[in-house]
């Protein structure tokens, strides 16, 4: 690896502003740098299994783990939601012009060595526990992170 | 002071938002980082005093007045919004679990002296006038900024 | 030119980010900063010319380029839409305070040799070619976006 740097907050938990987190992150690791990605608040989303996974929640909790989406197949778009046509058209359109989809970017960077960094107190406050998302994550809060924008070249905050 | 710098650019209004871009500043400000963060647009709501303060203002300046929120605990939340139950939800669970409050976080930010500026040309456009912002922000433009954030180690957009 | 960088990630097609991102940018250049904007998904609606211009597309692009704005006079705001009132009073106010619209800051930056960068893979995503976009563009990929970024003092995600 290089010793350019790149670290992404990824806080949104939208579709398209994660496929475009996911390319600058797998487009920066491909260039050599180092990057990790550190996953706040809605961007949480994002890492969520697919399938419920049993673990006892507060009423307040289990609410929240209703209300938002499991997984990158579940995002909506920030724009042209359109009702729920805007996410549809845009994953066929993606998928017909060869677009690597959300799960296969994520796959990308975890072979590429991004280090997906789930932030703890964001779990907290949602009530996700670590049962709930994909494998291979790190767990850390907002010390981690400044270490590591501190030393990076490019930082960013999707 | 340690010699690394943080600037944040807070142009959301969102309570979300606010709540990161308040923890990264105050983490960053805890390790020693110098921090300036910068309010433009919506962002300027967060630094709005509670009540509404006297001061003469165009039909259009009013009208921004009244349709924009005045303070922290008036912020929405940039996704699940739910009707407004969205913000009950997350002040009740941040409460419950003891995350500071955003009202804490901006004193936090103060004693830790990260600088806050308002950006005067947002103040200009959405007709906000200093005495409707609390005490102790500083007043700039772009300018400022740029030097600020030619010299950062970690330059958000939030 | 100065040996400082700024690059902007615009992903926004919002006219407020949008208005940010351009003062950030025409701000930098002109503290002599070289600044270069990628403009990436909605960000490319910022650079449509307004005009339909007659390309052959398909049914889903074409379907896309009905669904998304055309240039800067036809963006909405990300916050305070209010039916298309938030737009109309943020123009109004904008031109009676004599501060530049979007239309003449694309063109600021441009006299200011900001670089304008369409991402090639949006393009292709939404269907959008190069006679629809406004002249003067340069057109790339995430690697050139990460070489620039890598020699960047300030970059943003707008």
């Amino acid at each position: 690896m290089g010793d350019k740097k790149t670290t992404l907050v990824v806080f949104s938990g939208d579709l398209d502003k994660a496929l475009a987190g996911f390319i600058i992150a797998t487009g920066s690791a491909a260039m050599g740098n180092q990057v990790a990605m550190f996953f706040t608040f809605w961007g949480l989303n994002i890492l969520r299994k697919k399938q419920a996974v049993p673990v006892k929640k507060s009423w307040m909790d289990k609410m929240f783990g209703w209300m938002l989406p499991r997984g990158p197949q579940k995002l909506g778009l920030s724009k042209l939601h359109f009702g729920g046509l805007g996410p549809i058209m845009m994953r066929a359109t993606m998928k017909k012009k060869n677009v690597a989809t959300l799960d296969e970017l994520i796959q990308l960077a975890q072979e590429l060595d991004v280090k997906l960094i789930a932030c703890t107190m964001s779990m907290e406050v949602l009530g996700i526990q670590k049962e709930e998302l994909i494998d291979g994550l790190e767990y850390a809060g907002v010390a981690t992170y400044i270490s590591e924008a501190n030393a990076g070249n490019i930082n960013l905050f999707v």
